[in-house]
């Protein structure tokens, strides 16, 4: 019986998280949007607390992970990492592929590893209510329950085209006590701007950010949190890619490639950018990293590395990155937390300087993938997840053409128990690359 | 830091099912229906295999489990052991809490343990599809992934009610290949003769089996699988206590009290056997454990102890049961997986030799419970798992009372990722006691 299953003890858990700001070299500062001249931490006051602000310019390699965050992260941490010897059969590849499970945390994805950092964070600060956006309701379900965790009040601004494809994760936001709103909603002014503008707009998740943000700089006690794209959001999901790299080890194998989706980013650098940081020092120069897009949303791959806002309503500072434009509006796939016109300034910069590569499917060649990883392997994906699954399954039968015994890791960052309903529109056989 | 996860590495997983039929006493046979007499092995080679049947009779105490099994189990086992202290310090009860939870395989339920060794016994029998019924669907989900990782085909029988309030159940059965029908169905003549009297019949377990069952006898090559209730289904559970009881050292605590919730009966005795060996060897003889019903099916609590069929078409042999009689349909709760007339005969033998005890709850008692667990301990649990949780919280609130440092174990068999409707009719504030 084949080792198919690597677990860490609690007490190994992670104890910093890993700044790759330290190591990539200079970053293009974001840009204050009225003046044009670079950001200080007094621009970002107003939506974040300061310990956030100091994590998001912070240039220290290692920054320690508070007990309070370990002790929650600890419901659920470690997340297992399992190598796909089913799949590989399935496929007859040569290829070891191993991946990080993150579906294991309560709202299924790897976004709780921040919203705990930023609730806890805010807590000790002194804020009462967080407001957010989201867009599958990945991010929503995280903070809510992050927030309840915390005794915080939450407000979610939900896209409305993943509000309505998927109740359910709307009701786990309910049942972790956050409120939540379809957006563009009537609750701001620029949700009722663009209502009145398109009544049946789908909502987006620059339209969201706009909304989040208008709620918190306009209220009292409250602050913003943001799910993916900052440099602060990304430190706290390093988390999964140092738990891997011990996982790999107890494995005996080390990747060649490191496979993740990519959206906002988040969960692409929580993997990747520990293996990065051994690829800048030359531990592994040869190591590829690879950050899968949806065909009909690819930032990195058909975008333009520049300033750009992070919102619709151009509310934020500009940042610097591959953008589709942010009054660009995705077309409404079933991977609705990979539908944002950006990309991560430092997943950006990581890709302007070829640390890493980029690819994208449409979501027609992405179920497929997730259904034979879900006759495989057991676990029934998330859509965005699926991406990665696809890249490494890709990856794995170039292998099997070359004959090379080649190891790939993707980070599987969630499960799809609230996606279900994207899979009867694919078994239904009515899916298009539209949406 | 409270030490709040306890995790076993996956060679620590039980390498043997145990068997309380060896230490119970004798326990009586079941009889067949036409001629009223003990029936032996060859009454049940029309629905079971061979290795099915020698573990239904065996009074082996340790029965061995197949690498082939314990490689499939691997997937997700051993599952993990939580101490619910942010549970305890919502309380404020003196009492440690600990719970096993199930819910990380891949069908989120325990229901896998035995689906994935009676596919396999089908498998290595020459069986090529499985027939079954399901409840709430995680049975259904369970087999389904079974079947598909030895490569069976597999047919389910859905009760309609469950059918309709969790879709997605329906999806997830879809996702891992096998085919489903709402029971009553058209699909045999029993579903037809009950559509004909009662075309809105909401279904019934007792019903579906019936249906399962139709279709075994009258296809070839077919077996049937169930999924509660038989002797080695409850035996192939027993994994979860073994596995409860190396976690509870780990922690250097033993319970005072063992719960489960119970419908057919397998989750309570998968985590509740282990233990009673411990109480019949009088190694822990005032080990309390606690079986919990719904108020609206309360076979244990308000049933008779008597022979009675297993399904309501009584195509079934005669069991020794507590039961509500085998015409009896429950109300249409949300907690679909406990709505099953009769109880497993070694639960219930295990009852009428007062080693367990039993309460019930109505509906509306149970979902507060399961919302306050959801905000402390982060997990959305199933309605059938939370009648142990609510179980657990009054036990530790009358520990409370009394000042009793008590140590409190339950079994979370699953979570309620597919429940989330019943969520919401909770929130709206329309849920009745009647379902």
């Amino acid at each position: 019986m084949v080792d198919r299953q690597f677990l860490l003890s609690p007490k190994q858990m992670p104890r910093k998280w890993y700044n790759i700001a330290a190591d990539i070299g200079p970053t293009p500062p974001p840009l204050n949007p009225a003046t044009q001249q670079p950001c200080g931490p007094q621009d970002l006051a107003a939506i974040f607390p300061d310990p956030i602000i100091m994590q998001e310019v912070s240039t220290d390699k290692w920054i320690d992970i508070p007990e309070e965050v370990l002790d929650i992260l600890a419901m659920w941490r470690p997340t297992p990492l399992y190598r796909a010897t089913r799949l590989e059969a399935a496929l007859g590849t040569p290829a070891k592929i191993y991946y990080k499970y993150e579906g294991t945390s309560p709202a299924g994805s790897h976004k709780p590893n921040t919203a705990i950092a930023q609730a806890y964070y805010n807590k000790i600060s002194g804020v009462k209510r967080l407001a957010t956006e989201t867009g599958a309701g990945q991010w929503g379900c995280a903070l809510s329950l992050a927030t309840q965790m915390f005794g915080l009040e939450c407000t979610v601004y939900m896209v409305k085209v993943s509000y309505q494809q998927k109740p359910y994760r709307k009701s786990l936001i309910n049942a972790w006590g956050a409120n939540i709103f379809a957006s563009p909603s009537e609750n701001t002014s620029y949700g009722r701007k663009v209502l009145a503008e398109d009544p049946d707009c789908p909502g987006s998740l620059g339209i969201a950010i706009s909304e989040a943000i208008e709620d918190t700089v306009t209220s009292k006690d409250t602050k913003y949190a943001l799910g993916s794209v900052s440099n602060h959001v990304l430190l706290h999901q390093t988390i999964i890619g140092q738990e891997a790299k011990l996982q790999m080890e107890m494995a005996g194998a080390y990747p060649d490639v490191v496979i993740g989706c990519v959206g906002g980013g988040s969960n692409f650098a929580g993997i990747a950018f520990p293996y990065l940081e051994d690829k800048m020092s030359g531990k592994s120069p040869n190591l590829r990293a690879v950050a899968v897009e949806p065909k009909s949303c690819a930032s990195l791959s058909t975008g333009e590395y520049r300033y750009d806002f992070g919102d619709t309503a151009q509310m934020t500072p500009l940042f610097m990155m591959y953008t589709l434009g942010c009054e660009f509006v995705p077309p409404s796939i079933h991977a609705g937390g990979l539908r944002y016109h950006g990309m991560a300034p430092l997943v950006s910069l990581a890709f302007h300087k070829k640390l890493i590569e980029a690819m994208s499917y449409p979501q027609t060649a992405i179920f497929p993938a997730a259904v034979l990883f879900a006759r495989t392997e057991g676990i029934v994906p998330a859509p965005e997840s699926s991406h990665a699954i696809k890249c490494a399954i890709d990856e794995a039968l170039a292998a099997k053409e070359t004959g090379e015994p080649k190891t790939i890791l993707f980070n599987l960052s969630g499960h799809g128990h609230f996606d279900m309903g994207a899979y009867d529109m694919y078994f239904s056989g009515k899916m298009t690359d539209a949406g």
